[in-house]
């Protein structure tokens, strides 16, 4: 029997989803609740890797059961086992060949900016604090140079797991609420630290530092060492795989 | 020269306001980047205590500067050496007799309730979990009950600092903004948990444990012993003190 877990989790206290030795990860902390549940090891297969201090509202994973069990019990024993900073939104019966990585449609992650001069003593692993003030009109004539298929090779870092740096975004919009500027981004893959590279470049783009038409040169010129560093982890949110 | 610090801090990992010995304080954190930036102690005297897990974000504080210093400057090296879940909002000059205790007219206190099933891996620090159904309606009747003066030996712990525990409130009212529901309170000054005290009855009301008329009995009587015991402080924000 094959279940589909939807996860919720504060990525601020661990090295990321993925099982890492002596490190604390999301998916170590899920399979040693299950291990104690079963009392036997249970793989857990995520839709895809978060890293260390990015946070998750809807990470989708995949398990199979050593032994029936109800899934709304499920939920309910690793809610109560899970730290805190985990929890587990649902579970539902998936096809036996079910794949969240593979099966994934589109992936839809957010990016939340703090611009205001003063930090905030609440949010500071929840959003990127920018002092200056940001041209969010500018800004959204960066995040739309991204939609359609283009190569990301430009805003990624060395390590994704991937033959090609080839990639299709479906919508990529900046909002503004307040001293909160949201990005919402949906596309069928993203490489490794692509949202957070392609935040920083908008984010030049929004302080005045970086013309538009200049980032749409960077992202055809598929050169890492063109486009800004990362933006800060903390920010950034996966907050649903659609299949 | 004596500064008025108004200062915005998460309570989460810190003992309380208060200096205690093998504790870290919000108090104690502060004096310690004075003393860094003076080279000799200054002592910071609070509005008021906040107890271990509750937050502000308007407490406010009292120094008197060692040697002359600009307030504006002193509130950047105060947030570049402070850690990021304390803040100083403003620095402002106050009069040489500024004490912030005795000084204040009144004190805001709010109170987060997290009314949903399933808890969440961001605010379990920040909002009381609680998964009943809440009758906004009844917890407003139940709050009316407490503004004006009253004796509320009934809410409070033993350990008040105090000669009476009669206290005026001026405002105390309920609202709902999606699954978080609000409670605001502005009273001339509180007694030890005396807002989680009430806020843990309200509760009792909003679930339909406690009729609102057995409320108005447990102020009457005095006896905390006939109240329920306290909400948990991670859901409390003293938000500002008036003078």
């Amino acid at each position: 029997m094959v279940l589909k877990l939807t996860l919720e989790y504060d990525g601020s206290n661990y090295s990321g989803w993925q099982l890492q030795p002596r490190h604390e990860s999301i998916q170590g902390q899920i399979e040693a609740a299950l291990e104690r549940i079963f009392s036997a090891p249970v793989r857990v297969y995520g839709s895809g890797r978060t890293d260390a201090g990015v946070h998750a509202r809807g990470q989708v994973a995949a398990i199979t059961l050593p032994r029936p069990f109800d899934p709304a019990e499920l939920q309910r024993a690793l809610n109560a086992i899970l730290p805190a900073d985990i929890v587990v939104l649902d579970v539902a019966p998936a096809p036996d060949n079910f794949d969240p990585r593979r099966d994934a449609r589109s992936r839809v992650y957010e990016y939340r900016v703090l611009n205001r001069r003063i930090a905030s003593a609440f949010e500071y692993r929840y959003r990127w604090l920018v002092r200056e003030p940001l041209d969010l009109a500018a800004m959204n004539a960066a995040a739309r140079i991204f939609i359609g298929e283009h190569d990301f090779a430009a805003f990624r870092s060395l390590g994704t797991e991937t033959t090609t740096t080839v990639r299709r975004m479906l919508s990529s919009e900046w909002t503004r609420d307040g001293d909160i500027l949201l990005y919402r981004v949906e596309g069928t893959s993203f490489l490794r630290h692509m949202v957070r590279a392609m935040v920083a470049a908008m984010v030049d783009v929004g302080r005045g530092k970086l013309p538009p038409e200049n980032l749409a040169s960077i992202l055809a010129g598929r050169d890492r060492q063109a486009a800004p560093a990362n933006a800060p982890p903390g920010g950034l949110y996966l907050v649903e795989v659609r299949y």
